[in-house]
């Protein structure tokens, strides 16, 4: 049993939705910036570049349009914040080494609802047992955004989400969250099945993410020769299958729609090979290593998944 | 049918056996030394490095004992070669722009036997189709060897030579050619299955020699890890599997073998991965490529092969 801290839990009517964003890297930071511009009162935890961001706030040069995002409050630590808020915004990486529950914890009040904005699968679990009376939202997120250096992001294409309740589901507090995005022109769309579309979402990362890593590649090199396209396909079909043994059926033409898609991309890193080149610790357990294990667990056969598993973790054990 | 060109043919009984080295590289040169040794008259042929070898010879440092290799001919070209050898021996790389045929039949006379001193499977197709009336004898080299400059060769480890006809069998010029070997301390087995013997030295080479470009590790590094031990047992398997099925049973212990051999062995960097480093083209084809075309045409799944040969073959065609 989760005991609350004693903190102002009431948050009058009026007053703005408060918003704790936690993992202000671009992901949280450009999230965050769109729910401030809503109207929301958003507050940032920002540790490495906390005093340039307490002091200048976040400059955004976006394809929307460049702005200036000055967050209500910048904190150093959650535990340094004074109310429980209406939803805390998680954009932390999905690592064994980060112990979210934990991080979050001071501020998570009777009413706060936890936002969950992060890649992978089975992410959502541990929180949701340590925090079983609150309310968990899921979200994935389609962008490319980078923080270029502390206290700026670039934002270069896309910026949709997708939301829904964790495990299934929607709710008053999906809705409201995702009026706020939309109201800040960032389409969000709410979905009651958000675990299927974290599945759909890995389709694309589980193959793209290890190849561009181990082979140092973007995705018009890897698209660029059939039989390199030919594995990628072959791996998202172990995905799907993985998906289905867990009852998420993916539609029949997930694969077709998604080797087109990345066929007609500009040039593009995947995040985790920006990750590698900036010697920054890579989701694979959350890409990668959670889809073996369920995939082990209910018989499915993925040899090209725990191959190219197995030889990222092997990399990145070892590099420089 | 080749024409044979207008030279010398007659070797005098007690002419010292005439040996042709193409390829004058660090296997090349170590075993071209050893034959000379024995009393063999042997000629290289040395393109980039021709003026100092032709000057100084070749300096050998061996764990045997350091010495000097001093050719009896060194030539540009194989067409300068004043006679049709007993023996071209062949330690060129495997790759498929390397038109290996064309390149020695200048000095492919009736009573040649060529031998091909090389890494891979189904290397000797080409060869044996041309020459169908010369003796093609196929040899596997286990020997850590480097040619650190030109008119250098460092031996660090090893040195033995399984040899055989190909297809398979033995002759008076295997028994020959072993002798000479033999003779120079230089350890030779004479095998009836020399293709048998190519297989089982591909276990080793399919997953170590791929894994350690992939992932940039050495032996001790892969080997460090359980999980990665396991992927290299099914590789293995799979190898086994493509071998089986093109008549080649392999014992049942040798993979356990050539795993326990590995966790032994000092660290160890792959050939391959010192051509990758050296920027150096990889022989992707003969130690991958063919076996997934053997395969294919025998209907056994191999999907980690297909995934690192993909991968491989993507990191090379972008690297810088």
């Amino acid at each position: 049993m989760v005991k609350y801290m004693v903190k102002d839990t009431v948050n009058i009517t009026n007053n703005p939705v408060r918003i704790l964003v936690v993992g202000c890297g671009a992901v949280g930071g450009f999230y965050g910036s769109r729910l401030a511009k809503a109207g929301a009162e958003v507050t940032t935890v920002n540790r490495s570049d906390y005093d340039i961001v307490a002091k200048n706030g976040i400059k955004i040069d976006s394809i929307d349009g460049n702005y200036h995002f000055k967050p209500h409050g910048v904190i150093q630590e959650v535990a340094n914040y004074k109310y429980f808020p209406d939803y805390i915004l998680v954009a932390l990486k999905s690592l064994p080494q980060l112990d979210i529950a934990s991080i979050i914890a001071p501020a998570v009040g009777p009413n706060t609802t936890i936002f969950l904005l992060q890649n992978g699968i089975d992410i959502e679990k541990n929180i949701a047992v340590k925090f079983f009376n609150n309310e968990i939202i899921s979200g994935l997120a389609f962008i490319c955004v980078n923080r270029t250096k502390p206290g700026k992001i670039i934002h270069l294409c896309h910026g949709k989400l997708v939301v829904g309740t964790y495990p299934k589901g929607n709710s008053s507090a999906v809705l409201k969250l995702a009026e706020l995005f939309n109201k800040s022109n960032t389409p969000c769309r709410i979905s009651d099945s958000i675990i299927t579309e974290r599945w759909r979402k890995l389709i694309w990362n589980a193959p793209f993410n290890p190849i561009s890593v181990l082979t140092q590649t973007d995705t018009q090199q890897i698209m660029a020769q059939p039989g390199t396209v030919a594995l990628v396909r072959s791996i998202m079909e172990e995905v799907c299958a993985v998906a289905a043994s867990v009852g998420h059926i993916l539609p029949s033409d997930v694969i077709d729609k998604n080797i087109a898609d990345t066929e007609i991309m500009r040039p593009y890193k995947t995040s985790m090979l920006l990750d590698y080149e900036g010697n920054r610790p890579l989701e694979v357990e959350a890409i990668l290593g959670n889809i073996i294990k369920t995939a082990n667990k209910n018989g499915v056969l993925v040899p090209r998944l725990e191959t190219i598993y197995e030889m990222l973790k092997l990399l990145v054990r070892n590099r420089a």
